[in-house]
């Protein structure tokens, strides 16, 4: 997807060799428009599947679940990391490790918003090894229900999580897939567009 | 806005006399076509303002705010309750305690993106006490911003929150206002569409 590459390139940070910060239109500071084509260009690449839900974790993936959700004409849900007072049903729950804040979270979803039957797809804002996408994952198949596919804003295609889930034989769709960080440029793999 | 208050009565949840639980449509699942229609009524109430960004708190604020920050062609920007690796910019920052998950959070904006002079429009999916709302006007005004008014979605009118800021001469507009939820029932204030 050229519009978000050329976000990444103009605007995204390299700060190591495996961290690339996108603050600027993704995580921290959003660009609704870019959130929009995001919505479209996921639903151009999974409409030929039956998408009754779309999943994702809070907080960044939340502005491009929605979107491709309202494409699907859907409804959006995130799992949680933290417990609320209205957090009353009973819950799937999975811990995944967060490496940019050097942390493991319990995740959870309630059990009333992933039926079994539903086909679920998973959006994240990034994919690195995989931690989010296989707790998410993990939630759907306690649910009994299906992952229809996975789609991943920007895939950091140097790490395991990719291989991880196409090994496994779960669809992923990656809007962006880097190839590279060294010497603090982002160089994009081959496009799967 | 009646499509909201008609959800409210349709698929909220009064917990008690002062929460209310809304995780079917705004806090957990999202009806991505409802945010659709806030971002529009949040633009049809503050179009006569100078609008530069959006601002909001993770996680329940994003969906509407990007809805609105898409509708006034601005960014928009949520607040941080915790730190990342990516996360190095100087920080604004001011303390939350939130009610429904009683607890304190520290909650930060990166300097960059609020900048002197920036008109800002909060957005956030509740207003009860006022605490995040106090929070993020707290963080506008450190940045030397302007407070363009303040768009809340679900406003709890028994609490203390929007007489506070409106006493402040603040301009809250809220979608839904709530006079009570005594007796397990949802009572509107006088709509001030």
């Amino acid at each position: 997807m050229d519009l978000l590459k050329n976000k990444i390139l103009s605007e995204g940070v390299v700060l190591s060799d495996n961290v690339l910060k996108v603050d600027k239109f993704l995580n921290h500071q959003i660009d609704p428009e870019l959130m929009v084509e995001i919505g479209k260009e996921f639903h151009s690449r999974f409409k030929d599947t039956e998408i009754t839900k779309v999943l994702t974790l809070e907080s960044s993936g939340i502005a491009p679940a929605v979107m491709t959700a309202l494409n699907f004409n859907v409804p959006a849900v995130f799992a949680r990391k933290r417990k609320s007072l209205t957090f009353t049903d009973d819950l799937l729950s999975a811990q995944v490790f967060s490496y940019t804040k050097q942390e493991t979270n319990m995740i959870s979803v309630s059990n009333q918003f992933i039926q079994p039957g539903d086909n679920i797809l998973i959006i994240d804002d990034f994919l690195a090894n995989g931690e989010a996408a296989g707790a998410l994952i993990n939630i759907v198949e306690q649910a009994k229900a299906n992952v229809s596919g996975i789609g991943i804003v920007i895939e950091k295609s140097f790490q395991s999580g990719a291989a991880i889930l196409k090994e496994k034989n779960y669809r992923v769709e990656s809007l962006a897939r880097i190839e590279s960080l060294s010497n603090h440029t982002v160089t994009f793999a081959g496009d799967n567009e």
